[in-house]
């Protein structure tokens, strides 16, 4: 898929395929759960702790979709009772602190956010 | 809010209002939408085009939320007929810089993606 700016993928293009995976990783729990998972492999559970609102079968789209995508690898030990483990590829580790630049950058930015929207709110008859 | 690691706002927990934000600049439309304006002030349906796919009502909350948050400057010319430009502010060319090196370094990234994403159909009996 070649576009005029001589880039083979383009997500701004909607049938471009890294459309998909830009939405994978930034979706509602996408972001949440790759930037978690840089702390280190982690299990199922304990990941539902760290993306605190997630539901069971979110979080397990979730990581399906970017262990297709080649992000996160899942790594199920065959003892009893089974032991599941998720962790960022190499690939995802460079996603994911990107995704954490972004994160951080925003929650550093919230009182600006926070004042931005008194006055849009204010501008507006208050709401 | 006071988080354990010292941070004053957290994304990771739920009632943080961050995460908001988070899902304004990276949801659906928010990443592209954020991205395209970093080329410079755009009309709402030169907008449009640059975001391939996206909805005349999606692409008008998209730059509520953005607009309400700070991120997007709305400028409306008293002219006839109406005139309105959109426009990063300077948090959101910050924003953009961040997003814009997530969606080239996953545009880079695809050939691994596909390839990934090929190996996991085919141990799953393709799909």
């Amino acid at each position: 898929m070649e576009t005029t700016t001589g880039l083979p993928f383009d997500a701004f293009a909607r049938a471009c395929p890294s459309r998909e995976t830009l939405e994978h990783v930034t979706g509602r729990w996408g972001s949440l759960t790759v930037g978690a998972l840089r702390d280190g492999s982690c299990r199922f559970n304990e990941l539902r702790r760290k993306v605190d609102g997630v539901s069971e079968k979110m979080l397990s789209q979730t990581l399906q979709a970017l262990e297709r995508d080649g992000i996160v690898r899942r790594d199920a030990q065959p003892v009893n009772p089974p032991r599941v483990d998720y962790e960022l590829t190499p690939l995802g580790i460079e996603v994911a602190d990107r995704l954490l630049g972004l994160i951080h950058f925003l929650e550093g930015s919230m009182p600006q956010v926070l004042s931005a929207r008194e006055s849009y709110d204010a501008a507006r008859g208050g709401r």
